[in-house]
């Protein structure tokens, strides 16, 4: 029998990350027992009928009650009023979690409702993909990715490890970090190139005078449909995580602005050798990435090509001579 | 035996495109024979190897001699130069063209030295990896992706047509494509997400006091790994397309920077709704993109998650009762 880290685990929403968290850990038999609750109806009995959790109850206090490890998988923004309404079911000893891509305001917004008998330990995994719903979760997730804990000083070592071994039976890293530090970091990594994404996506949406929608789908392997997976992603969740780093982000993004006017100015100016040098920098960051196993060294991240097509060549065009 | 469209196909270039087209129109039989030349000798060495072509020669001018077909594979920059050198030895009948992704600097630049008796078709086809060099090629490159043609005023339609074939041939969908057309559509759907990829991979790499190289390589499944790939494309490539597309790509730049001020604004002042919104609307676009095959609907663009691993648990951690 395999050892087990939690006795029950709760996840209250069953997205993307908590069907892939009830996956993994079933999978991982790191708990014995998985209790969901997910806000809608509808996501209720998807994640019944998908089997994914022991039992699938209709409240988060019912989820929260008597749970060893509760995580909460919802928005940035729900994670507050969450912690408020499970607050007065939570067992003595058990550990308090989530998966927001923001932690000041989590920590903030939770913090303050859990009782002193119970752990609170927020976590992000840094996983995903730009589907979203209990459908769209697999074990493999977080397999060779990070999960980044953000313990409050004065937090329990023991429970910290204890869910740092939960995340590395999923197949992550785990990387202890200061608060504030990860929301600038996280900033830089994940929040600011899915805010320039959109940008991109929405900005060749209301071209439609200079440029077509259809021309823009047509051509979009030029660069363009990258951006457009991650400008796919759950504009609920996005929208929580701009407005909770709203400090960071505005940071960056005027960072960015400054940068992005030099090399402006660099392509009016037909300074040919900043441009080059700046272009060649870049390809060093990828090196790392690639190397370190964070992406597939596979060109364009591997997708596979088309077969070529047996295309009958007409008549008149044959070559002389056949 | 296959019906050939041209007798002598001549590869001025041999990177990820010029390799490409020879390994594709080899395997489709398109042509009889090709001949191929580089800049360097490395590179023309490495041809010989691979074998993709019959025939590796060391000039441009004797690539070019006899050619039915002479296709330039090269910057943009370096097109006009060499559509010089090879204009007195072009034979009668040939077509010239060049797989540029900007269209009007190459027709101003490559146009008026081609002999009234050669047929002169630009031609782009939108199509890449971040990857370069003769060994980064493949035959299926084209399949599916779109081959802009963008013949001057006046073209010989049979030889537009017949091009149109070739690259039909090579597994690829022709359009045919007003020049100025072309290069505002292209500056959408490739110029500006290469350039703002670029900027904000560059910007990561300076920002080192803020957040360090290695933490933006760990964290980088966020978002941000997508863009290192895009900006790992060839600097002296970009280079030449920002430089020759520079009022479209202008235009743009700034077109993006009023969206990111306003999405900012957004973030500031606490515009949930808006910012919800938006985000709601780039699905569409998403949507369009995977249902015209232009990509793929498998999340994460198919990269494949990996295994989860067998993580002993330790010990003290194993669960009461265990």
């Amino acid at each position: 029998m395999s050892e087990v880290l939690y006795d029950r685990l709760a996840l209250i929403g069953v997205g993307l990350i908590g069907s892939s968290i009830a996956r993994a850990a079933r999978q991982q038999g790191v708990v014995r027992e998985i209790v969901a609750t997910a806000r809608s109806e509808k996501t209720r009995e998807r994640v019944a009928e998908l089997g994914i959790a022991d039992r699938v109850v209709a409240t988060n206090a019912e989820a929260a009650a008597g749970a060893d490890l509760v995580i909460v998988c919802i928005p940035v923004g729900a994670c507050g009023p969450v912690a408020q309404e499970i607050a007065p079911y939570l067992k003595a000893g058990a550990t308090v979690s989530d998966v927001g891509s923001v932690k000041a305001s989590v920590v903030k917004d939770m913090g303050p409702h859990i009782p002193d008998s119970v752990h609170f330990v927020p976590a992000h995994p840094v996983a995903g993909t730009e589907h979203s719903g209990p459908d769209s979760g697999f074990a493999e997730l977080f397999a060779n990715r990070w999960c980044i804990l953000t313990p409050p000083k004065g937090s329990d070592e023991e429970a910290v490890e204890r869910l740092a071994t939960f995340w590395r039976a999923l197949g992550a890293n785990v990387e202890v970090m200061d608060i504030e530090r990860h929301d600038i970091v996280l900033a830089m990594t994940s929040h600011l190139p899915h805010l320039i994404a959109y940008t991109v996506v929405g900005m060749a949406d209301d071209l439609e005078k200079l440029v077509t929608s259809s021309e823009v789908i047509k051509f979009s392997a030029g660069g363009f449909r990258d951006f457009t997976r991650i400008a796919a992603s759950d504009p609920t969740m996005w929208r929580d995580i701009f407005l909770h780093n709203k400090d960071a982000v505005l940071e960056l993004i005027s960072r960015f602005n400054e940068d992005l006017a030099r090399l402006g100015r660099a392509i009016r100016w037909g300074e040919a050798d900043t441009l080059h040098e700046f272009f060649t920098r870049t390809r060093a960051i990828r090196r790392g990435i690639v190397q370190t196993g964070q992406d597939s060294a596979a060109p364009d991240f591997g997708r596979r090509p088309e077969q070529l097509p047996h295309v009958p060549i007409p008549r008149p065009y044959a070559a002389d001579g056949e």
